[in-house]
């Protein structure tokens, strides 16, 4: 009787397919069961023979829809050509960002692997958020009041006496850092103005000046920081008000500015009369060292900070929050409105509850022990495996070991040899506002499987060998 | 012995708190509780004579803080004046942004009551993806590949057989259509460039596109559409490739293109070269039509599209798509990876669990069926007590009634005197990108308590009357 039904509804069906457009969605199984007044089962068969006679087709967790038998033709989008223009940005896909699949050894990512996300908290802070307000409700265009707060209070526990923290309304939440750079570039640069950068430095910085117009002014910077009179120098001959700079566990390098070089490069910025933006893209990924943002040194409106959520929490939790005062402060907030608006409440929701939940605290002491692990492992990869690769300095927290090789070297070349062998890798350049100075790779410690690492290493050295 | 010992775990903590910074936060309940061997009570009595003593204050939700006793200095951030120069955007907020208390009658807002909104099936689509791969994964830059899937195919459905339908890849997620908005503009259009806009237009749009440094040229356009003889001269004086509307629901108006003046626009965008950037944004609003959008008329990469899901879905869930075509669709693919990197993949989640739910299509009919008997209320309650207010037309989708005022007419005042009595209004100024050609109200009738409409229509008509 079934197999008679499920043919009887298919020959229905099709007379109702002959009269829609391509493309149309059919009614919903639960539908067609009430309609043909049919188990689910047989409705589904019926739905089986239209796909089967090529009439139909399901989309998994969509639908089953009319198919589109249509002709295809070439299409000239030729006009686009003179309406566009020449393009700002390069059409990239960066390493960093690159999903590859599990059986390759990942050294590229820029994200961490899924078994050093607080995934428990999360999940918890997700199913508390979808029972709250904030589920249904539009936080103010600043942010979630409460969670403006934790950030000038984790920016005021480690202030020092002398020096006035900020308060919750300096802080703009942001639906992540990238938001928060573009918006922060374009607010206090602006189109055609010069922003001085740390040569190398993170290539989503160098991405988003570029889409803000902003004309991107290289400075050296090694392992320990800028020297406040190249700063000085690069402020003076190009008239820059502003300063981009990760001063803890920079990206690519692994470097930590020292306490002369910090203090040098807030009294030049002071001097200038400039901003200085500090990332702390790394703050929850500190190994051997706590890092004090330079921004609890100025209460005068110098600093600009940028502390993202995304990487420590989960890349579902787009979240990060921008720090400034004055009118800088409000002409973030107002860039920001008419960027995105307002941030989702429920986002907010649930990094505020991951990051006061007790077991935060927790699970960042044992990130840190985990990161600690990697890192080792991979140095001792490295050392073993590519002995005449250079690494300028052991990070003493963040994601990425800086690695120099001997040249000459086709680097393109390597990464190419090493993806057929299975290992992806960053070759360096993608870190560099203007020419390399040199042939780098930026590993990542934080991606799957550290087991692998050894192996990478191995057979990045056996790569490199080729070419010698 | 509690008292005791409530004191006994004060005075230890006192001592903790003298040396700890200003602001430091204090171990969790949960924390002291373990470490005093003590009930949660006898610590919470603990931190409330902490409190009482001005120690140190709680933060409801956050935890509780050291307090921050500072000598409070006026700062001087003058100089920061300089470093910015003249600010691109007005530091404004926008009427229909407002939060406004619940005793208000509120005709202002841009948002649907949370009596609209699919609440049931907002929070179990986020109970569900707490559970799922979203909540810890890093999707794509353009999107979800089966949202994205489900965007074309929304489209695909309603478009003619002798179109081709859009495909998923040309289909790029945003985190809400004010972000879709600033890309899109920056992307077609361009620091500088001209772009025409229908007159009066969506506020948001104006802002993002003084955000992208574009050039608005307001076209005017009546509850029927532009015409196209005035759609070709400004192309043409201008030198512009890119025209934004709304030809469905135009939000302030309520207006709809008639199929002549669509298929006379479409054509004027073809013969200049150019783009339609259509926002589809009360989609998912109609009342008395169901819209088909210009989109569906388009193969060649004209029209580019724009539909939202966070009016209709939940303010949380900031989820936009943009369509585009050829090198626009790469151009734009690039400037949102460069702005945002990618979109929560977890809210990707919710809204596609959302749109696809058989519940969607029951709370849509709800939807408008509410919406119909809301419009009405308010049509009614404005011609009782407004009677010499003007109602262009009667909106058959969408959320706003665009009211005319007699003139002259002193618009900011009746704001002010309307909001003395409780009833928040949006002057129609904001929605104007050039001088307004008349006296307009935007009354929202979307908004919470729509018994309150008549009270809210008299005390309008009896502030207007005070200036007559």
């Amino acid at each position: 009787m079934s197999d008679d039904s499920s043919s009887r509804i298919a020959a229905d069906l099709r007379d109702w397919i002959a009269a829609a457009p391509p493309g149309a969605q059919l009614p919903a199984t639960r539908a067609l069961v009430t309609r043909y007044a049919a188990g689910p089962v047989t409705v589904q068969k019926a739905l089986r023979i239209l796909t089967a006679q090529g009439l139909v087709e399901s989309r998994p967790g969509v639908g089953t829809f009319v198919r589109t038998v249509r002709a295809a033709r070439p299409h000239d989008y030729g006009w686009q050509t003179a309406a566009l223009g020449a393009p700002r940005n390069r059409v990239t896909l960066f390493s960093a960002l690159r999903t590859v699949p599990n059986d390759r050894i990942a050294l590229h990512s820029g994200y961490p692997d899924r078994e050093l996300l607080p995934e428990r908290l999360v999940r918890s802070a997700f199913a508390r958020a979808a029972r709250g307000d904030a589920a249904v409700n539009r936080p103010p265009s600043g942010g979630l009041p409460d969670l403006q707060a934790w950030f000038a209070t984790e920016l005021a526990a480690v202030t020092p006496a002398g020096v006035m923290p900020p308060s919750p309304s300096d802080v703009v939440i942001f639906p992540g850092s990238q938001s928060g750079l573009n918006t922060t570039f374009q607010s206090l640069v602006g189109s055609g103005r010069p922003l001085l950068v740390e040569s190398p430095t993170y290539w989503g910085a160098i991405l988003a000046a570029t889409r803000a117009g902003v004309r991107v002014v290289p400075v050296p910077s090694g392992t320990d920081g800028p020297r406040p009179e190249d700063l000085a120098r690069a402020f003076r001959q190009t008239g820059a008000r502003a300063f981009y700079a990760q001063p803890h566990f920079t990206n690519p390098t692994g470097g930590q500015w020292n306490p002369e070089r910090s203090a040098g490069v807030l009294e030049v910025v002071r001097e200038h009369g400039a901003f200085l933006i500090e990332d702390d893209w790394a703050h929850d990924f500190g190994i051997d060292s706590v890092p004090i943002p330079l921004a609890t040194r100025d209460d005068a409106g110098h600093v600009v900070y940028l502390r993202s959520l995304t990487k420590s929490v989960s890349p579902s939790v787009r979240i990060a929050a921008v720090v400034a005062r004055g009118p800088a402060r409000e002409r973030i907030l107002a860039d920001a409105q008419a960027e995105s608006m307002y941030v989702s409440g429920l986002l907010q929701a649930v990094a505020l509850d991951v990051v006061t939940h007790p077991g935060w605290r927790t699970h960042l002491r044992a990130l840190g022990r985990q990161l600690a692990g990697r890192r080792d492992l991979l140095i001792t990869a490295v050392r073993d495996h590519i002995p005449d690769a250079h690494l300028a300095v052991v990070p003493r927290g963040g994601l990425n070991l800086w690695v120099r090789l001997p040249e000459p070297v086709d680097l393109p070349r390597l990464v190419r040899d090493c993806e057929d062998d299975g290992v992806i890798i960053a070759p360096g350049d993608e870190w560099f506002p203007a020419e390399p100075t040199g042939a780098f790779l930026r590993l990542n410690y934080s991606g799957p499987n550290p087991g692998a690492f050894p192996e990478g290493a191995r057979l990045i050295g056996r790569a490199l060998a080729r070419q010698r």
